[in-house]
């Protein structure tokens, strides 16, 4: 018997602050499984955190902590020069001030995502990576991590025993390693909602992408990362969302690797 | 028999920030039994948090969130009129963030008291009070509130059902209802050592304090104020520990109301 | 011969944030002849700052600086307790990095109008206010100085001999002595655009408002606060922009109290 | 006739942010000849910079804006991945906040240094330099550009027609294109002080220095660096002072280019 294949629809929220909205939470949450929060450094407010994690419990979303770089003006998405240990507490901080908001509304932490310049920075840098695994291993060590597909990120979680989300992007085109295509490139984005779609499906069902260079690589499709900005976010998360169900892959928030 | 006498002797800690240094923490770390954790909203970073939260369990210190105002400029002394809504949020955020980092270093917290003006406002202000206790109370409602002797905050935690600590001050003089001298007031103060001594072995021994009027006050003195700066903060500290000893009384965090 | 009747429309602009938008800014420009604009501690980052005062000097609109109180994620709304001389320090820096952003387009600042709490607490505080009024004064005495009209502050700059510019509103109703209804009042504000039209053009036409109980009384209108949030914002910028051209009244930057 | 010989001894100041104190501005004031007054966003707050503008008025010290990144808990120190164009904005930002303060108190600015990281990144990013140097042209064009002597930031500075200061260290060791030997070498430092002396005296009278390969290369000091923190910074700062004048250099805050 073939065993349900499963997906977790990821998704950054709670990234208003102060006076100051941004992006669809309450429209996009019923089309995904899981919510990577903002915790305060780089978006985040201990009363939208609050929001969040409220209308994440309604509708049955997975919470995740998203810590990110101290930069709020720059939305933690410049990269900054921090030693491991500086990466190490930022975390633990992060995720600590995010589960007693969940716990204050009844809920409990499922994983634990970094945000921008942090996740891309541990995706590649095996010491901030290591660091950031260490974090969620002494503070929350049931927590799932997420991380880019193959990354540092997974890697040192994994050496630690934790469980951890391989993280795909279904607008993103890949290299011949399995990695993403950098942005710098004219050929980083898929634009088009169809092909996106039928690269999330492809790595869902078979564990495979299609590469810039034309071959096939093996990925490790745990959980997929929908943008809550941009124009069509929403109907492309509503879409993807069905085309998944419809194809009999079951919605869920990411589980143990070891369970898969 | 007569039960044994205890007090707790409490003080602010972990009060740098990033390159800058505040306190004698080192030095007055094995003078108390507890010690109120700055959480990175007046004081404190996450590197500062874990050093001090390490210190303090080297010393067999307790640990307490000592969350404060958003003000970093103005250290938490200035009063912000906040809603008692921004103040559970607040209080929820930084008890979180200490608290992992407690854990991360295999501790775990015991108390928690507001700090400088968040304090004050929650001493006289019921429903700040009971915001903050209420944030303690959804979090860990197993930490012991430590609020100023008689005031809102105790109340507002009895209330609730937490344990709570009064806090009495070695080096203030208090008015008839049991108050405090207000510090704009050029009576506010003692400044002589002995007499601040005396004055917190009788409110330990007796349960009274002599007010400014003449008169005796009960007061409830579970713990003991310390502060950590001024030229003879050390001295005093030390001198107010081996004191309270050699008069048998037992010094040691602050246990449940209901246990005394 | 009568002179001709001017008024000035301000508004608070650049109030977005790093990654976050706020107001209508654009949209707004054409028809204010004053942009006030947040200096970074309220709101407003050096970036957006640049940009606003950019959309200024396009449109022709008298720029201003709009100092408010470090309290980011409060958007400067909430009351702090700050001293006179926190109030000088913090508007001395505030005007002088919006001084140099304009003049790094080739613009320079025409006016200050004091941002939310701030505004608020200047507007009955003396001494606030004449340490708003002195930093003014001793940074860039020829800029005109905006407050409430019959306020403190604007009472603080013409002892100084500033140039001030009352301030009126039109979508607020007035108490007997000329003083605005307290917000938390149920007749506070005004809903009928055609009223607020009509307040409007009475305060600059004639100098008088109707109070709440009834009679009227005499009000100085230099300069109108238009609010740049709200569904209907836009809409009656534009409405109080063409009625009072069409009631022969020129539009323009506040000018001298002594060139009235 | 030979020219009196000058150079400037600079001291990065006001470093002291809310209720945190750093450095000994108040006993080196005496000892230098400028001060590089941090902004408020690596440093100090509007309150600290007014006193240390007047520290150093008193003093007949020389104002300098010394803008920082936007980091406060690294301060300053920790690369930040800023384009060129927010490394502009910060820049007008910060210079214009000082320029205020040092009118208020009745002085004005004569150089601008970048601080820490940003000096750093600015030494050897042209598009950073220029961005840089561009503010200072376009805020404040008389103020002399302070930078690593033979730097990209200098270079910029001198492209557009600023003047510029050459900044050499007394404690760093050379390499052979004059450049500094990178911290992470163990040879980076000089630690005695009689050496520091001696590279200073040559750089100031011969223009040259001694570099770690045992060659002499050409190098320009129109100024100094001198440290502000350690055990012996006074100590140093006081002989270096004594030392130069003994030898006949004219102690000086750096002037223009064109005029030596």
């Amino acid at each position: 018997m073939t065993p349900t294949l499963t997906v977790d629809l990821n998704c950054d929220m709670g990234e208003s602050f102060g006076a100051w909205t941004l992006g669809n939470d309450a429209a996009l949450m019923p089309f995904i499984t899981s919510a990577n929060i903002a915790c305060g450094f780089h978006a985040g407010d201990p009363a939208v955190m609050k929001q969040t994690v409220r209308a994440a419990l309604r509708h049955g979303v997975a919470l995740g902590a998203h810590p990110g770089l101290p930069d709020l003006v720059g939305f933690g998405r410049r990269n900054l020069d921090i030693s491991a240990e500086e990466a190490f507490d930022m975390t633990v901080y992060q995720l600590g001030a995010l589960a007693a908001v969940a716990r204050a509304e009844g809920g409990q932490l499922h994983h634990l995502k970094p945000h921008g310049a942090l996740y891309n920075m541990a995706a590649t840098n095996a010491a901030l990576a290591q660091a950031i695994a260490e974090a969620v291993y002494k503070v929350q060590p049931e927590l799932v991590l997420y991380g880019l597909a193959g990354s540092e990120l997974t890697k040192a979680g994994e050496k630690l025993g934790l469980k951890t989300a391989h993280e795909v992007f279904a607008d993103r085109t890949y290299q011949a390693g399995g990695t993403l295509t950098p942005r710098r490139q004219s050929d980083a984005l898929i634009t088009s909602a169809d092909a996106a779609l039928a690269q999330v499906l492809r790595m869902v069902q078979e564990g495979q992408v299609r590469t810039q260079q034309g071959q096939d690589v093996a990925i490790r499709a745990d959980t997929v990362c929908l943008h809550g900005d941009g124009a069509h976010a929403l109907e492309f998360a509503q879409r993807l969302n069905q085309e998944l169900r419809a194809a009999g892959v079951q919605l869920k928030a990411a589980t143990p690797a070891t369970a898969k």
